[in-house]
């Protein structure tokens, strides 16, 4: 076995959702030296593990002491390790005010990240905030709408640095649950995706979104009657389910600068469906705006720009 | 232990669905002497498994040699005992053309009914079909809208004895997919149901159906910022699918006469949803509807009127 070069962060990046972790080594100027991740995500753990899971997780690590651990997503739920509240719209954009963790060993500063609320429509989002901290850090004086499309995915006002508004979808939830939890199981087997019916799916839901549950039977009727593939009705649900959220977050993209944010496979759906209507949306990687948005709260809380 | 007197039915009814199976000892009249149910559906059976399961739920029953024994349901899909092929609409709403399942022993003459199919829009029935020729033979001359609310609720359209088009709904499925396999779990824990809130919520959704999405996170939004109820929830989403449904069955239920066939909670929902669009709908029970479906059939196969 080699021996590696040792890992000495200056800080530690943390994105820690529902169901995964995953820890960056940064040194101070914002690289990454080293990247470890888990299984133990929020909902797998009571308060009392999150500072072990952590202490494991980077214990192959030379950290100073005191090290600096910033960290965003559920970890900050009321169900996580401690609650940060939620800043209420509208806000400014950067997350430069975490929330600090008591009880932790004082060779730890961990920082939790706050969430964003809504009153009205009533909405909220943990973690998505990092995001669009880290996409207005690479992206300066930037205005529009962001879309993160993921299992819940957001479209978000940003105008002036601030947070105007939001409104979240449950399209990726609704996917999972209606191809793993439904009859529809049957027909929508595999991972191919055929690209025309995606595209007619969108268009034709976006202008008959009242259509969807009858649209969704008749995906399994089509594979009993005549043998529709499973890509042709993938294809057609996600179809379905984006085109009903573009209509209705149509106020949100129509004749606005749009930025997606999130897997390319998701993103490039969006993008396709956007284009159909006119809307040139450029693509960001998520992971890299995440840990964007992390290094811009380490800025702010340790002063250094 | 008392001794019964012995049930000696003429023939056998049998309603066999997809999770559930249940028999029905009748005489030539139609008067129902005795019943028998089981968890064996059609899902849990390899089609060897049908007859030895049919012949043990019926173990106690005095039959004439040989019983004619008529089912309705899943029982005649292409998973089930044996296949009965779908008739196309248009077509009779009697189904008196039974298929005579093979390779059962001498003594049971085992028919099945079966379902109907739509080539465009693509559709299905199978159980349905039973329940329309039972409410129309309960119901002679009548001429409408059938609604069957249910897992997969079904709008169909009833002119002079014919079935002339129909359209099914994932409205149950949907309800049962999202409370038990997201996040509204949380948010949606119980029974009760607000009966404003769901009037409420159908009547948006039946105007604005492309924000179901977005509404349904609202759900939990509205859970963790203002600790809304459950029963306003389970109401919101309820009141939700089925205004979707409605605002897509529009054409069928406008200026019509509608009746509704299934259970009575779900029914009255619909009642109460319809009433509000103006359109009184009457109520009908599935099980004695199912039967005299059922009773037409035999009727028919004997010649008995």
């Amino acid at each position: 076995m080699s021996q590696a070069a040792p890992i000495s962060p200056d800080w530690i990046a943390v994105d820690w959702g529902t169901s995964n972790l995953r820890a960056f080594a940064m040194d101070a100027g914002g690289t990454v030296l080293g990247e470890a991740t888990s299984d133990k995500g929020m909902s797998s753990l009571a308060p009392n593990e999150f500072e072990p899971v952590l202490r494991a997780l980077i214990a192959d690590w030379t950290v100073p002491n005191p090290c600096t651990v910033i960290a965003c997503g559920m970890v900050g739920s009321r169900q996580g390790w401690q609650e940060a509240p939620y800043r209420g719209v509208p806000c400014s954009a950067k997350s430069d005010a975490p929330v600090r963790v008591s009880n932790v060993g004082d060779d730890l500063h961990v920082w939790l990240i706050s969430g964003i609320k809504q009153p009205d429509p009533a909405d909220v989002m943990r973690g998505e905030e990092t995001q669009i901290a880290g996409f207005l850090a690479l992206n300066p004086d930037w205005d529009g709408v962001l879309c993160l499309p993921g299992t819940h995915c957001k479209w978000v006002h940003v105008s002036a640095g601030e947070i105007v508004s939001f409104r979240t979808f449950m399209t990726g939830e609704l996917f999972d649950a209606i191809s793993t939890g439904t009859v529809l199981r049957h027909s929508l087997n595999g991972t191919d995706m055929d690209e025309s019916a995606f595209l007619n799916a969108a268009s034709e839901t976006l202008s008959r979104p009242e259509k969807f549950t009858t649209n969704l039977f008749s995906l399994r009727a089509a594979d009993l009657l005549n043998g529709q593939s499973a890509a042709t009705a993938r294809a057609k649900l996600s179809g379905a389910l984006i085109g009903m959220e573009l209509a209705a977050a149509k106020p949100y993209w129509l004749g606005q600068n749009v930025a997606l944010i999130g897997s390319s496979t998701l993103c490039t759906l969006y993008q396709q469906a956007l284009a159909q209507q006119g809307v040139d949306a450029t693509l960001s990687d998520a992971a890299s705006v995440t840990r964007a948005g992390l290094c811009a709260t380490y800025k702010a809380l340790t002063g250094k720009s």
